[in-house]
């Protein structure tokens, strides 16, 4: 399918198949095109407006008896899906890098032992099979927003995709990264809001909560936020948290670890069992008062 | 008093009269010198941790009507404190520029017909003692944060000062800029942040939880948030205020207007009655949730 | 004089003395408004388009020895114009505040030895007589350029205004702000640029060169740069030096000292005499080539 | 090769082959590891300290007629290597994606019948052989700086990369970037500066000389600037290639096109063949004044 908007029309120089008028430069994620909020299966579960999704897990999966005891962990305190990182894009080549399909495996046990639904980021576009025949969701992260050759094959990934915002990016390119997903065959995006780049380097990234309660009016796909990289310090994750629910976030993806001193990456943002067990508490509270099914 | 840290202390021309020990660029307002949280009053009211402090009002005093109808709807619903801006800080020379001293005459008459306290702006070290005779707390806006002269004098302005964040400034100037105040007699500072600038500009500005959160933790003074400027449209300022107090903020500083449309001045951020009842209705929830006394 | 856009007129409450037709927020040091450029005399010497003007000098003004050696080194490499302050914005109030109007007075003994006309900062409106009585022109600093109420009284200063952008601002705040000088009566605006914040923090400040390029076909004002809070180092000066003037900029302000090891502030990025004359004849070279007369 | 920096090695769960001794988060492409400048081929050129190399043609490749006449022009005008696009990321995937093979057919021929060697973009790891088959040297565009499966693919690719600096990256994680490619088997890299997202979007982006001043001292290999994306408009180019220059960049790459008004994509900021002779004229004083072979 190659689809023109009409300015684009008369200069371009490959034929469409298919010619649909648009208004502006994404249309299948606005609100403005379907006003009804879409939810997105992960597995057996529902990410859906009006409730809290919560995805929890370490940042990468280390070894078996981490991931699993982490994914008991999480689901016992209330968490929907489990989170953890096989493929890790790293700023440094000299950094711990993933444990690639072995992690993936040790994921899908970690399903089978908890029924948990598993979601993990997939880094290249030929790792797409590999990671699909394993995970329920994909992760796409900030540093791959606008890796289009990436989003265009998801559209043919037949798994529903988690689309971080790049911590450059407009919000504006954040709903047109995801209109490639869609377009190319695959409308089951979930956005998630992780932290911008700005000239307050306090904490490790800025959390944009006025992105959130703006892409929850924009879209109709569902919206999620990641407190543990804007807080880069497990001490502000509780707070960013609750934070992202009260902008009216639709759930949480939250990095949790067995014994964060001992994490390969990110140790300094990984709850501790006990804190994530406050954080859903107080999720469920605040929710409550919100008016959410919790 | 002029007071030098000791690696000043050698090479500085200047006499001091008294020389503090210091540890870092700030330390009167640091919550490692000082643990307890220091609630600060308005008037005869408090701002203190546990309790959700609001303060509402028109961006400016336009007129007595305007002011009067603004007052006692703000109270009624459950406002603290009246905010309105006589004296305003705008980009351009040709818009209007507040009315002054009648601007102050006509909160002082707002506050003897509702009861509730005054804060307003005061943008010239010259106007100090003007509009600290009319109000009971004076604010300072985003862009003279760092007006130093004006901080050294506020040491001696006798009412409490808000402190606005900067929309280019660091946290760490936020704490130094109030240092400067504490510094020069006078300890009661309310820090407000009302985001920063940042490359997406799809809303007026970043909001900043983020640095709500950390504040909370790095002072003993009180920490608010004002959602209607980075939120720059009334659609967005209630996500935006239940996320300042999901954070941790100790209150709310917000844009309320008897007719939004007819404003002389930001008309699309500020919120109707109606919205302000929804919004206090909607904070009030979220404390109680929260463990806040409300 | 209170001069009103169209749009405004309708609502304002205040009275017109003057009404004129805009088209914008600001016209009169719009190059739409004015197509010739306008040179700024400082002194007796001029800032003007097609050449290079530089204005050198510490950071502030420390002791006499101190300014006259600066003064005396940069008229004999070729600076057109003495800076150095005797009121300095810090960040924290521990450090030095500067001399005061003792550092004035070294300021004019300066000029009276050397011949360089003298540029210092002006940070509260309560000293505009006094430091205008001292100085050639009036520096206002990047924290106070929308400090509205210094910027009208600028007005009857009767000495140039340099105006540094702020470095959380806009080009047409900066725009703006300048134009409150020329609208309470003073013409004579020369805008600097000297960095900008960004979430990129290896420099001191990022330069915006992008910015000098726009505003000389922006504004029939000066344009220059300031190389030195940016580079925040003095090993980046030269090239950035280099960068303002091929972007177009009419000249320079850099910090020179005599010792920069010894500076009670900004010590790293401060100049010796011999990287300036290096600076200096790079300059000149660059704006032959140019087309500048040098 | 696994390499692991010293504070990594005690916990990773991969085996290292190799065991190199780290100071920092990159090494080969640092400064401080090898002091002598690296010059870098591209085709029979060279990218080399001390000279200034120009990349020049149009953003995208869009048929035979405009690819050969920009080729012809501008080898005539004095560029050294031919720049166009086959892959084009394009924010919103209802523009115009580049020709793909075919336009890479096209970039070869234009390489027949000018002999200026050829740099195009690569997207996607798959398309490695593929654009290394007919191209000098493989361009890595800003959304995918950090794409690191891309980047460690690159390592074999045979072929000198480009390397632009994301819009949202620090100075640190583009020399990580490149550390990713040179250690994976690749020393063959030119970073390419070409702007960054700031809160002014007054221009298109905020390019950022300082860190070209920076680079120069931090990396041994060559620095470039691309004035183009950082303007937006074809009015601010010229200026800002000048600042680049001066900051002390190795060469330029600059959008060129027969006819920019009718060009598919960046309209608004290609140059004209007349624009790009004044910009190549003004380089070479500019190179000659700071002491460059031109």
């Amino acid at each position: 399918i190659v689809t023109t908007p009409p300015n684009a029309r008369a200069q371009t120089p490959v034929k469409a198949d298919v010619e649909v008028e648009l208004k502006g430069e994404y249309q299948l994620v606005s609100r403005a095109w379907k006003k009804e909020p879409t939810p997105v299966r992960i597995g057996d579960r529902e990410v859906a407006e009006g409730k809290i999704f919560i995805i929890a897990g370490p940042c990468a999966v280390e070894n078996r008896d981490q991931i699993m005891a982490a994914a008991k962990a999480v689901k016992d305190i209330g968490a929907h899906a489990l989170r953890g990182g096989a493929f890790k894009p790293r700023t440094s080549p000299y950094t711990f890098q993933g444990l690639g399909e072995e992690g993936l495996k040790l994921l899908a046990e970690a399903r089978e032992s908890t029924g948990l639904p598993v979601v993990t980021e997939v880094m290249d576009s030929q790792d797409i099979p590999l990671v699909a025949k394993y995970a329920d969701a994909l992760q796409i992260g900030a540093r791959n927003m606008q890796n289009f050759s990436l989003l265009k094959k998801l559209g043919k990934a037949g798994r529903p995709v988690l689309l971080k915002r790049g911590f450059g990016n407009t919000i504006d390119e954040w709903m047109a990264a995801a209109e490639y997903v869609a377009l190319h065959g695959n409308g089951d995006v979930i956005f998630v809001e992780r932290g911008i780049r700005t000239f307050d380097r306090t904490l490790r990234f800025t959390l944009d909560v006025g992105a959130i309660a703006y892409m929850k009016q924009a879209t109709h796909l569902p919206v999620i936020g990641d407190p543990s990289h804007p807080a880069g310090d497990r001490k502000f994750v509780i707070p960013l948290a609750l934070a992202i629910l009260a902008a009216g976030a639709d759930g949480l993806i939250v990095e949790v670890h067995p014994d964060p001193s001992k994490a390969l990456s990110d140790a300094a943002q990984q709850l501790t069992f006990e804190q994530f067990r406050e954080l859903v508490e107080k999720a469920r509270a605040l929710g409550r008062a919100l008016g959410k099914t919790v």
